[in-house]
C-alpha cells in the first residue's frame, strides 16, 4: 500500500504529521511518500528510526496556509504540497493521499486534478461520529456549503456504499438532519431533499433531529456542509469547554473530591478513547476520482497515523468502485 | 408582576408546568394566571398549597400538541392555551406570557396577536448559552429558519439592547456564527450579513467559529434559526450522550473507580448547575410587541419557575422599550 502524505498539513506540521506518517509506515508496513519542503522533512525525519525503503520524500517548495482562500491558493501555488500531492495521486505514484491542511484547498485541488466520479456533481466530506450505538457517518461537513437536494441524494448513495463496503453494515439506515421529525419541517432545501430521498431506493428513515445524532440510530446522516461543519465543530468546542470546566472545578475542590477524580481516571480514559476524533483518523472526501483523506487540522501523531490507516482501508475496500456501481444503479 | 403561563405547554405538562408556576408564585410573589383545560389545572393545583390570591385559572379547552403544524394549529385552535394566552397578554390581563409548548405555534400566535415592534421584520428567539467566560445570547434558535441579512442585523440590535439592559453588559460584543474566521468564508447569506453588520453601529467582532461559542468571547452570537437550532440541540444531545456514556462506563468499572466517581459528585453538581438549561429558564421571543418567554419543551418544575422569573425580569427591565429605542437610533 502506497500512501502520499501532505507533510506540511496540520496545525502541528511538519513534526507531528511526519511522526504520524513514520508510525504508519512502521506499524502497518505501508510505503509513505512525504510531500513538502524537503529540507524541513529531512530534518524532522532525522529524529525517527524507520525502514528506509518505506519512506520517500518529494519536494514541494510552497505551502498553502490554513487560512488562505482555497481556490486562489490552489491556482497560484502549483508547487504546494497539496497540489503536488494531488497530481502525484492522479499519476498513480501512490494509492491514496492524506492531508490535514487547508480543507478548502484540498477539496478544490482534488476536484481540479482528479475530477469527479461519473454521476457525482459535488464532492462531500464524510466524518465518522462516535455515538451511543454504532458509529455514524455525517456527510457533508464542509466541502459544499450551499448544496442542492440532488447533491444530498448523491451523498446518501455514497454514504450507503461506504457503510456497506467499509463499515460492513447491511442495508444502512440513511437520515436527513432536520430541526423536527415531520417531513413538513425545515427550509425549502431540506424539504425538497426529504422528498427526493423518500423517492430513492435508499433505506431512508426520514428526519434525524440534532439531539438524536449521538444516539446512533442512523448509519448515514445527510446535511449541507455549513450545518455539518457547525455540528462537528460545536461538539468539539463543547466537549473541550466541558472538560476545561471540569478541570477548573476540580482545582477548586477539596482533597476528597480531587482524590475521587484521580480514582475515576480509568473510566475517563475509556470514554476519551471512544469519542476521541484522533482514533477515527481522517474523513474520506467522497465523490472525487481518487482516494483522498482529510485529517483534522489539529491532528496529532496518532490522528495522522490513523488517517493513513483509513486511507489504506478506503483503497482496500475499493470505495470508489462501489460508489460508481451504486450511483449507476440509480 | 402578573405572568400568564401556558399550563398545557411542555412534555411534562400539565403537572410539572403547573408546579413550576406555583413555585414562582410562592417564591417571588408573582401573580400567575394558568391557562389551559380548567378541570386538569384545578386537579393538578390540588396537590399544592399556595396563596390563593396569587393564582387564577383561565379555561382554554383546546391544546396545540408539540408536533402540530404551527400556522395551521394557531388558525384552527382559537381556544387553545397558546392562542388564548397571547390574546390575554395583548389585552393587558398580565405583563408577560410563558409557554413551554409548541415553539412554532408560540412564535406564530405571538406574531399574529401582538404584532411586531416598529423596525422589526421577523421575531427571533434568543437563548442564553453558558460558556467558560460570561453567558452569551444566541439569536435565532428557530423562529426564522430562512432569514435575510437584514433580519440578522435586527437580531443584533435587539441582542445588544437585551445584553445592555437585562444582562448589564457595557458595549456588548456581537459576533456572527460562521465556519471560518475570515469575512470571505461562508454562504452568500452569511457574507452579506457580515457586510451589513460591519457597517452598523454595533460592536461587531466579526465571525465566531462554532468551536468558539463556548469560549464566551462574544455577548451576542447571530445565526439563522436552522443553524441556531442545530447548535442548541446538538449540544444538548451530545451532553446527554456523554453523561450516559460516563454512567455506562462507571457501571462496568471496578469498585475503586466507582468509589472515586462517588467522591467526585460535588464537582459534577457544580458543573451541572452551571450548564443546566433549567437554571437559565426561558428564552425571550425578541421582536414581538409584548413579553413572551419560550421555555424548553423538556422543562421540569425548576425550569418553568426560572422561565417565569426571566419573564418578570424582561418586564422589569423594559426590554421592548429599549429595543424600540435602539432600533430607532439606527
Amino acid at each position: 500500500m502506497r500512501i502520499g502524505l501532505d507533510a506540511m498539513g496540520g496545525d502541528k506540521a511538519p513534526e507531528c504529521t511526519i511522526a504520524g506518517g513514520v508510525e504508519a509506515a512502521k506499524q502497518y508496513g505501508y510505503h509513505v511518500t512525504m510531500i513538502g519542503v524537503e529540507a524541513q522533512i529531512r530534518k524532522s525525519l532525522r529524529v525517527h528510526s524507520y525502514p528506509a525503503q518505506n519512506i520517500n520524500v518529494v519536494d514541494a517548495a510552497e505551502t498553502i496556509e490554513m487560512h488562505e482562500p482555497a481556490a486562489l491558493s490552489v491556482r497560484k501555488k502549483r508547487n504546494s504540497s497539496i497540489v503536488r500531492g494531488m497530481e502525484l495521486l492522479k499519476k498513480g505514484e501512490f494509492d491514496a493521499f492524506v492531508s490535514a491542511g487547508n480543507t478548502g484547498a484540498v477539496v478544490c485541488a482534488a476536484t481540479l486534478s482528479l475530477r469527479l466520479l461519473p454521476g457525482v456533481d459535488r464532492p462531500g466530506i464524510g466524518v465518522i461520529f462516535p455515538t451511543l450505538n454504532k458509529p455514524c457517518m455525517v456527510i457533508d461537513v464542509g466541502a459544499n456549503i450551499d448544496p442542492k437536494p440532488l447533491h444530498l441524494l448523491q451523498y446518501g448513495i455514497m454514504g450507503d456504499a461506504y457503510s456497506k463496503h467499509v463499515l460492513n453494515k447491511e442495508n444502512p439506515i440513511v437520515g436527513l438532519l432536520n430541526i423536527g421529525e415531520e417531513s413538513s419541517k425545515g427550509t425549502e432545501f431540506v424539504k425538497e431533499s426529504h422528498m427526493m430521498l423518500s423517492e430513492s431506493k435508499l433505506n431512508f428513515v426520514g428526519n434525524i433531529e440534532p439531539k438524536e445524532v449521538y444516539h446512533g440510530n442512523a448509519d448515514v446522516v445527510l446535511c449541507d456542509g455549513f450545518v455539518g461543519n457547525v455540528l462537528l465543530k460545536v461538539t468539539e468546542g463543547f466537549a473541550d469547554a466541558a472538560s476545561r470546566l471540569l478541570r477548573r472545578e476540580l482545582k477548586r475542590s477539596n482533597f476528597i473530591t480531587k482524590f475521587g477524580a484521580f480514582l475515576t481516571i480509568p473510566a475517563f480514559k475509556v470514554i476519551k478513547k471512544k469519542i476521541d476524533a484522533a482514533e477515527y483518523g481522517g474523513a474520506p472526501l467522497l465523490g472525487v476520482d481518487g482516494s483522498v483523506i482529510i485529517a483534522h487540522g489539529a491532528s496529532d501523531e496518532k490522528a495522522i497515523k490513523n488517517a493513513v490507516r483509513v486511507a489504506a482501508e478506503n483503497v482496500e475496500h475499493k470505495v470508489n468502485t462501489h460508489v460508481v456501481e451504486e450511483l449507476q444503479s440509480y
